[in-house]
């Protein structure tokens, strides 16, 4: 793996010509970042807009772009000798995937904040890339302007990442935030919509996924892993304002964590609604902000929090990267190893248990003794009293094999006594 | 300033000679992850050590280094052509100025985790950088393992950095979090000593100075400033658990903020305890740990936080730069402009400030008077029941300008009803 050719250059990268692919909300916001920051990106580098391509040519119009230099066909670009780095800002699988692939073989620098692609065809784009000696920057593709990329990518090099912990969908963190000051879920996901924080079809974002794409990609980083498999992801349409308020009462809070750790060579992903303290600095996190916690065997814990999303901090994002084609040695030097992932029936976590039950005395009886059975032991339990035929039950159990909580979950399920589906929360107790 | 040659070059550096100076804490630690993180390191660069200089022989063989690369004179690394890249880790003003300068004549990048010697000869060095074509590398300066050089540095290059906030001081906010939990100053100092979070003789720190420094190196690059003037350093040497205390009952958490402000050209700096809302992210920053918050025109708000010192945390951090120093266009090429600092009788901030005085019915109405006079309006005021001649009120200002304030606290301190001199507490209001 190693070479043995020393070459050492003294940087003079002053001109970067690019192709811009893609002119929606984040394309233009580059280009309006590139017309009013010249003066100082143009200390460290000359950025030339070479060559623009949309399908929708008044797009381009209505950011004054050089007619010259606008196309539809994206191949101009990519046969433009002149163009070094190629900016794919269309989203989506495909065809952004072809794009990329055929800009790389064209020997073109990558930007591009589609985590989508990278989640499915990162390890075929790096893989590439490798081949082709160029470089792929993908800051924007995951917690928006934070530079979580960057220090992940520097801090695997010096150090064992051992656990990361996202919230890395600004959507769900803003919904639940809502949820936390007493609105209902349909309430807040109608409100992040007419924000603009939510799509119209929401699904890809409250279903977890999002989060899971980004976080993949972060593991492969961290921990120098080829992640293959499906990653466990729940979202978070289950929670109720009764269980975040409950979860207060307990002194925790519920956020979307997109979990990863790695221990013995041995891996854990998982991105579900998961309580938190209510002291820990994720509780503080609030709205569409995005926010990322690491750590290292050498260097503690580090946090990062910033805006995930955004016409002009993803664009920013996306210029810093640019800046950087030509300096740095990026993605494409790392050999990603195939990845043990473990089975989530094996984790161990402590859960929220909330039961809907009928309200009998020989209730909690019965669920103790199932938990019992399961080797499941109770930490800490909660009966609300309320004038309804059905009462909440809350227990908050100790530390248990997940596939046990799974089983003892299944047969509580089945008692007559219990009316609606159990809900299931993990927890983590971060400090 | 911007030269038109285009040299577009793909790094392939494999190979990088380093030299080490100074193998007190951290140039052990450097040692120690260079020979236990050799498999990941290699995977991007192979770091070889060519050469380590200490005055205290004993160091190197507690290492088992090889006796062929120490030697106790410095010109022994900066005359060896095939190392590259010199680390300073000795620290202080001289002989480590010196010592960097003499390396980079000799064309040698620099890794330093000196702030002094920054805060200091940092110009005349990034100058002396800048004609010898070498790269200066020194994120282990501010903020021990916390990427904040390389984030302002990119954020300045795409954006507008217009406010940083920072806890620079792990010393002090270890010291702050024990008083805030009801410990004496005096006790946690000794506390802080004991953990060797403090040094014996802990003014440096605990007078803010350290933090200054920091500030000084941040504000330049963020800011794109020569900062030669002094930076207006308070320390929390006159912060008393009362204060801590009345801070809390109002909503507020008491730190030492180093504080930078870029508005219309005009700068402001300033180190001081800080009185900031308890629900901001800063209140959760407890212990040794550090952080930084800035903000930019585009971006919004960025947040990062992590372990500002320690052996292994700041090694870390040197061998990310070694990694980086062959790859990376560093500082270099900065030109920092003379900048205009405000003045900080012409700053506008809310106070806190605390009097003790005699139990007079007139008291309240005295001050009350010199405060209006002055242009100063009252938000909220606190006045305690005690059973002593001398009683403590407590007063929050609307936003002054601070030279108004101090002629009022002037006037106050020298009315007879007032029994020892007024504590003053500028406020953040943070959200």
């Amino acid at each position: 793996m190693f070479i043995n050719i020393r070459v050492t250059i003294i940087l003079m990268v002053k001109i970067i010509n690019v192709g811009l692919i893609g002119l929606g909300t984040i394309g233009s916001g580059v280009v309006e970042i590139l017309k009013n920051n010249s003066h100082s990106i143009e200390k460290r580098t000359k950025i030339n807009l070479k060559g623009v391509c949309d399908l929708n040519e008044q797009l381009a119009k209505r950011l004054n772009l050089d007619e010259k230099i606008f196309t539809k066909d994206y191949k101009d670009l990519i046969n433009n000798k002149d163009i070094e780095v190629i900016i794919e800002l269309i989203g989506g699988y495909e065809p952004a995937h072809t794009i990329i692939i055929e800009a790389i073989r064209a020997k073109k620098h990558i930007i591009t904040a589609n985590k989508a692609v990278l989640a499915k065809y990162g390890y075929e784009i790096f893989e590439e890339a490798q081949k082709n000696n160029v470089n792929i920057l993908f800051e924007a593709a995951v917690g928006g302007c934070i530079p979580i990329i960057k220090t992940i990518e520097e801090t695997y090099s010096s150090d064992n990442i051992e656990k990361i912990y996202g919230i890395l969908n600004g959507t769900t963190n803003y919904i639940l935030t809502r949820m936390s000051e007493g609105m209902s879920y349909e309430d807040a996901l109608k409100k992040a919509q007419e924000l603009g924080f939510a799509e119209a079809d929401p699904g890809f974002d409250v279903e977890g996924k999002d989060a899971s794409q980004k976080l993949s990609i972060l593991a492969s980083l961290a921990f120098d892993a080829k992640i293959e498999q499906e990653i466990l992801t729940e979202g978070i349409t289950k929670i109720t304002k009764k269980d975040i308020e409950y979860a207060k009462e307990m002194g925790y809070v519920i956020k979307l964590l997109a979990i990863g750790k790695k221990q013995n060579g041995i891996i854990e992903l998982r991105t579900h609604p998961t309580m938190i303290p209510q002291n820990h600095i994720f509780a503080s996190i609030n709205d569409e902000v995005n926010a990322i916690l690491f750590s290292g065997k050498n260097i503690g814990e580090i946090f990062l929090s910033g805006k995930g999303a955004g016409k002009l901090p993803t664009a920013s994002v996306i210029v810093t990267d640019i800046i950087g084609a030509g300096s740095r040695t990026g993605i494409t030097e790392r050999h990603f190893e195939k990845a043990e992932i473990v089975d989530m029936g094996k984790i161990k976590s402590r859960y929220y248990l909330r039961f809907s039950a009928v309200d009998k005395p020989s209730v909690l009886a019965q669920i103790s003794k199932i938990l019992g059975d399961n080797s499941i032991s109770i930490a800490a339990a909660l009966q609300k009293e309320v004038n309804k035929d059905v009462v909440p039950i809350v227990i908050i159990t100790h530390e248990v094999l997940e596939e046990n909580l799974a089983k003892a979950v299944k047969e509580c399920n089945n008692l007559d006594v219990i009316k609606e589906e159990i809900v299931i929360i993990r927890i983590e107790d971060l400090r």
